[in-house]
């Protein structure tokens, strides 16, 4: 058989354990989204025989086959070539599991994710601990299914973005940890911002619509996407012409909805961006958690928090919130949701004491990943790290280590993907001043150009490069934890001048 | 291996293949409610690919003989037994199939139901035309690969309800023709029953709660189901414990939303009303197409527009509407929503023309399958036999041949159990009279005793019984057609006395 013809055949065996994959991800939606309470369990069993059946179609022989005889050709376009290299690369990472470790996985993340939403429901982790402990035993399994040298934590790192380890991420956040202290140190001395006017009362109907208006300004296309309302926003996309957007809306809070649908928005941004020709191939999948981080945070932060950003779009936000913005300056507007203060809620933190949320996170993984503590004591560790690193009393499991969905899905090794990621956005969006001057791009009318510029620089490359690569290709060097440093003096020594 | 060994592996693979075909559902109804229209072309790639794993199990050589040694133990319990039975009539006949058919069924229909949408949009035949054409040819492909005695179109019928035939359905249609021609010829003569205030503006959100209501009323459990909007209103499940309906709403048409409604909830209490137990399973499905619409046309027409419901519920329907209906008597109002008038939309059409719409569709599905007219024939043969039939004039496409969605999903064979299941639905009406007193299990606050009466005699057999089985263990005879034309002639002979 020609290449070509042999790799017309890898394409479509690709395509279709993309097809079930996409399958469960829609299940999942639906999940999270519009199913009805009394359907779990068999939901549960659905999500697992797909997972059964994407895991079987991963690991056959025939594609090991395949993979051998097309990485052995050298007649190959280069951009083929490239994506049997990596799916070489994931097929051996998928011999490795085997057929009942996947089916325990899917059943017991799925019934462990009802379990989270009652224990949130009811404020109680006890609810969550067992299915929390099953699923730590599952981790661990998983780490020696796929080898580690140092560390079990090793493995997880690394398969959420190749490269990453203990011994990278610990250099890492204390570097992180240190500037951050010193930031903090001197803000602390300064007087205390006030945000309360953003605690009024924002009409829930307004919020969405405000919401819809957001992700139509940065670019999101309502023709390949939509979204919707979750427990917990998120993004999932069932092909690159079908990427949705989840939000929740805390009508006290104005913030909460606004930076999350933008943090999401820069997701999907990414995913919509991905190319449609590399549908279920590496090339159409995203280069690494950390990058796709990068693109949230940077939308979230470095463009959504901006003052440029503001200074256009703040007459339309008082337009739409008349009575609970009148009378309140640009610049008071700005420093609101600017404002540094230590608080229980990850998602909803400031750009400096966001990365304590993380650490702490990172730490407890670490420490269930070699045994050290079990879930039980989580709640208690919770309590004690969120007193040490941020000076405030968590009252609640709700408010504390259950209020992010993560865990319960099986995502071990997800969180530092959110520092690393903010570091990358911090470096991409230096790239991207270097490249067309200082954040006037920020400005409504010239949004289009970030787009366009992580496009050309990033999205069209699909899984080509890795973190590094990636950060070194558009910015000249690997990922370097002073661009965030940087640019969270600057800004922040300015608010807190 | 013990008989129960082997039954429990039959029940796990047919749970795999039950979890593939409801997750194809699943990505359906989406397609159909929420999904956003750029997806189009991937969506109809993964429907595809799971109806190819769906069938790949279904016909798995292991399976073959897991059922035919299953099939020769006498030791089993009777409803395994029935259970195998059933699934190995179902086994030879998946065997007929080869996997490239159903790869091209499931393609063509999803690719057919987009351009059916734009055809009905743009109100244009020709958009739908070619998909037709596609349509029928795997039709009689299909009947080829079923097999049929004396007419291409008995393997669909029979297909839809075992033993129905086109020897049979010509005699039913001819019976039920000339029964409604008297009855028509009679309405005639009378003075015309006037319905416009019906057709005053009813606004979208209170007609959607009156739909909640309806369903609510009907026993419809929410816990394991909810409500959506669509094109066209259906009735979907993915599990007993998660059986969905759509409806649509013209807001100068108050009936349109409230029968289709209603409708769809009688096909959805008999989803709800199949044993979980038997998920998967032959006892754990429906009967037959037959059976399912003799549910939704018994809530429909014989409870749903009979004149004691609506003594109960009309001062509430009152009190939603007070501007509508103000000075409306009861009497007017039970007159209105029984007007017999031809007309072009079978789902909104009266009792008695309602038959004319189906035994239309019936003979051009006939025509169809033998090759005597093609898809573009079929706007000119609507028009006419809407005219000489109903005597009215079809203006558009839209009106007429688009109205129905089932041909774009590949549905032939279907439509006569609209008709069938009508004719079924009065003789249980009239075996619950007889058993229960003269319909008033129609009041409202005794309507739980209709859906206690359709589980414990229907619901939870599933597939046990064939049509004509489950009409003669409950009213002690075969399918007949007299107890509809008995129904009507004396409810519409007392309405146009």
């Amino acid at each position: 058989m020609s290449t070509k013809e042999l790799y017309e055949q890898y394409r479509q065996h690709l395509h279709k354990i993309a097809d079930v994959n996409y399958a469960a991800a829609l299940l999942q939606w639906d999940q999270e989204t519009y199913m009805p309470a009394g359907s779990s369990n068999r939901r549960a069993q659905q999500l697992s025989t797909l997972s059964e059946i994407a895991h079987e179609l991963s690991v056959q022989e025939s594609l090991g086959n395949l993979l051998q005889e097309l990485s052995a050709k050298t007649d190959g376009q280069p951009m083929e070539q490239k994506n049997i290299e990596l799916s070489l690369l994931a097929y051996r990472k998928q011999k490795k599991y085997t057929a009942d470790f996947v089916r325990r996985h899917s059943a017991i993340t799925s019934t462990a994710f009802q379990n989270w939403c009652k224990a949130r429901k009811e404020n109680n982790f006890s609810l969550f601990e067992k299915d929390l402990d099953l699923i730590v035993q599952l981790k661990i399994e998983e780490a020696a299914l796929l080898g580690y040298e140092h560390h079990p934590y090793d493995a997880l790192l690394n398969d959420h973005d190749r490269g990453s380890s203990v011994a990278q991420c610990d250099v890492f956040f204390a570097q992180l940890k240190n500037g951050l202290k010193v930031l903090m140190d001197t803000i602390k001395t300064k007087p205390a911002i006030s945000n309360d006017f953003l605690h009024q009362h924002f009409p829930k109907e307004k919020q969405w619509e405000l919401g819809m208006d957001m992700l139509k300004l940065m670019g999101y296309d309502f023709q390949r996407g939509r979204k919707d309302i979750a427990a917990h926003p998120f993004t999932i996309n069932f092909s690159s012409t079908d990427v949705r957007v989840t939000t929740r809306i805390d009508e006290r809070d104005l913030c909460n909805m606004l930076f999350s649908t933008i943090h999401e928005g820069g997701h999907a941004l990414y995913e919509q961006g991905l190319l449609d020709e590399y549908y279920g191939l590496p090339l159409g999948e995203p280069a690494s958690f950390t990058v796709h981080e990068s693109q949230s945070r940077l939308w979230e932060n470095n463009i959504g928090k901006s003052r440029k950003f503001w200074e256009f779009y703040y007459p339309k936000l008082v337009s739409i919130f008349q009575d609970q913005l009148a009378g309140i300056e640009l610049e008071t507007f700005y420093r609101a949701i600017n404002k540094v203060e230590p608080s229980l809620i990850r998602t909803e933190a400031d750009e400096i004491t966001y990365h304590f949320h993380v650490i702490i996170r990172y730490e407890i993984e670490k420490a269930l990943m070699t045994g050290e503590i079990k879930a039980k004591d989580i709640p208690k560790i919770w309590k004690e790290k969120y007193f040490d690193y941020l000076g405030i009393i968590v009252d609640n499991d709700d408010n504390g280590c259950l209020q992010d969905v993560h865990w319960s899905h099986g995502s071990f090794g997800y969180f530092s993907t959110y520092s690393l990621g903010t570091a990358m956005a911090a470096q991409l969006y230096a790239a991207m001043e270097k490249e067309m001057g200082p954040g006037d791009f920020c400005y409504p009318e010239k949004i289009g150009k970030i787009l366009s510029w992580l496009r050309e620089n990033l999205f069209i490359f699909g899984k080509y490069y890795n973190t590094n690569e990636c950060c070194k290709k558009i910015t000249g060097e690997n990922l370097n934890v002073n661009f965030l440093l940087s640019y969270l003096e600057k800004k922040f020594l300015h608010i807190y001048k």
